[in-house]
């Protein structure tokens, strides 16, 4: 069985408790608006990450059910409210949730969806000491997620980012929801919070591997890998870390044209292809490979420390998932 | 001691709790922003009766803090992203948070917010059981907010709105978070859900007179009492109970006029009066004001069950400045 019918098949729990949740009800444009990006599909990474980190400390993965759902609600919460920051119209091909409902209704719908997640952890039956730690730290780390969106948008006024700020950035907006996935199932599966932490590193790994992958891919892989066309973040002149990885590597007139590139809005198939070149013979498109491959080892040789059993076993074939697609 | 100092002196604790969490740090546009609506001051009506109801029923207010201060942060994060739903550009004559910081960082700065004030719930000293049900009922209730403020949105669109669901709307964008002040002292201070229920409905209560009384001052109180012009609703065409309740009311040409004024954007001071003769006639302000005071006995009526203290005296003291002030 491939990893992404074993996904879809560990997602079910969770697929069910979102599609309870998120039910219409009156004002049925708000619920309708919240239902919109969250039931539209989803691999829901950050769930089976909750339940296989659960299960594989030795703890019952169903009782990690609503909070893997709170988790997922989260991520589209900051999916619909980053679409209006940026005012993107599809979000993976389906109309952004503002788009549909206009901007007031999609503010409202991730604020609902944000209350959601609390009342749905608050209602999982957890011992009431670890509820309110999963509260306070997934509060916590939605305010780091917009520390991070913040960075990002701070970016966007920069000539220059610094490699370093810029991975903290994707460490903030990205990594940390999967490290509350993992830290959460840790807990939920009886251990202390200095065992649920070191969990919790070993997801933030991955989730910056995950990006960066995602950067390399976007270079390297085909259309067909992709289901989008190949070098679509060069087209839009986006500053990924492999970007700014080649920004910093290059000088002159290999800068200029890449800068160029970059920056313009029509570019040819062969703008591209030369853009990923540059990026390849200065090192960088390498140097991105190798982090997000140093990453992915880091994290396995976390989850090497327990006992083997399916859960491990899945959760590694879930890291090397999300570090290696498409390759 | 008149009630303005004495609610000042009692929310000292609560404005020290605001300023311990809202210091800025890095990235600072985002803490400026969140700081920016919390910090410019605000009467902190829901801090203090959480406070007081908490004394009232024989707990130690100062175990409500956490949570009084929560809701302050809570109401204030609901205010910034009203101003970018509603594109207003004051708030309390100080300048909207998009308005100074733009729309993303204004609705990032309203998602901190409350995430941060969940974090506060979460750190606060009661019991875990307790801080469950104080993190399930204030998510719950921002959701309901967050209904009420849709169905606000959906009024604008229609011609006539009935005015038991314009009652429903104001319950929830308006009251309920009163409800949630002395829900969660009441739990803070001891009490079993039902007594603390009883008193979430006494808040919601004069949390309806205080919003209605709103609308009724606004068409009788004079521009030194309002500190803003008299009949500003009237000028800007608001739809508020007290209009709705009027436009019931009156038929023909009456109606006719008074919708003529509202929809009028250069309404002389001599409209104004008219509009306020012609809701008056009706019996729409009569009415406005009756229900209010209803509001606010059937508010007075619940703590009476109380014994005498100050925190009830107190309390007493704040319902009747929340609807009879200005008169």
């Amino acid at each position: 069985m491939s990893i992404k019918i074993k996904l879809a098949e560990k997602a079910k729990d969770v697929e069910k408790a979102l599609k309870n949740y998120l039910v219409i009800r009156e004002p049925k444009k708000l619920y309708e608006a919240m239902a919109h990006i969250p039931l539209a599909g989803g691999k829901r990474l950050r769930p089976v990450m909750a339940q296989l980190t659960c299960e594989m400390v030795g703890g019952n993965g169903k009782r990690a059910i609503p909070f893997a759902a709170a988790l997922e609600v989260i991520h589209n919460f900051t999916l619909v409210h980053d679409d209006v920051m940026d005012d993107d119209d599809l979000r993976h091909g389906v109309s952004a949730c503002h788009t549909v409902y206009g901007l007031p209704t999609a503010i409202l719908a991730g604020d609902s969806l944000f209350a959601y997640a609390f009342e749905m952890i608050a209602e999982s039956e957890v011992e009431d000491n670890i509820k309110s730690e999963l509260v306070r730290h997934t509060a916590y780390t939605v305010r780091r997620i917009a520390e991070g969106q913040q960075m990002d948008i701070n970016f966007e006024e920069e000539e220059t980012v610094d490699p370093e700020l810029y991975l903290e950035m994707i460490r903030l907006k990205t990594s940390i929801l999967f490290g509350s996935a993992a830290y959460g199932g840790a807990l939920i599966g009886g251990k202390d919070n200095e065992e649920a932490n070191d969990l919790r590193q070993m997801a933030i790994w991955v989730g910056l591997g995950f990006q960066i992958w995602d950067d390399y891919l976007d270079a390297t892989a085909s259309a067909e890998v992709l289901g989008k066309p190949s070098g679509s973040d060069i087209r839009q002149g986006k500053r990924t870390l492999l970007v700014i990885e080649a920004l910093s590597r290059t000088k002159n007139s290999e800068r200029n044209e890449l800068i160029r590139i970059l920056d313009d809005n029509s570019n040819t198939d062969s703008d591209v292809k030369r853009a990923v070149t540059i990026m390849s013979d200065c090192g960088a498109l390498d140097n991105c490979r190798k982090q997000a491959l140093g990453y992915l080892n880091g994290a396995k040789n976390t989850i090497a420390r327990y006992p083997e059993s399916d859960a491990r076993t899945m959760l590694e074939e879930l890291l090397e998932y999300m570090v290696t697609r498409g390759h």
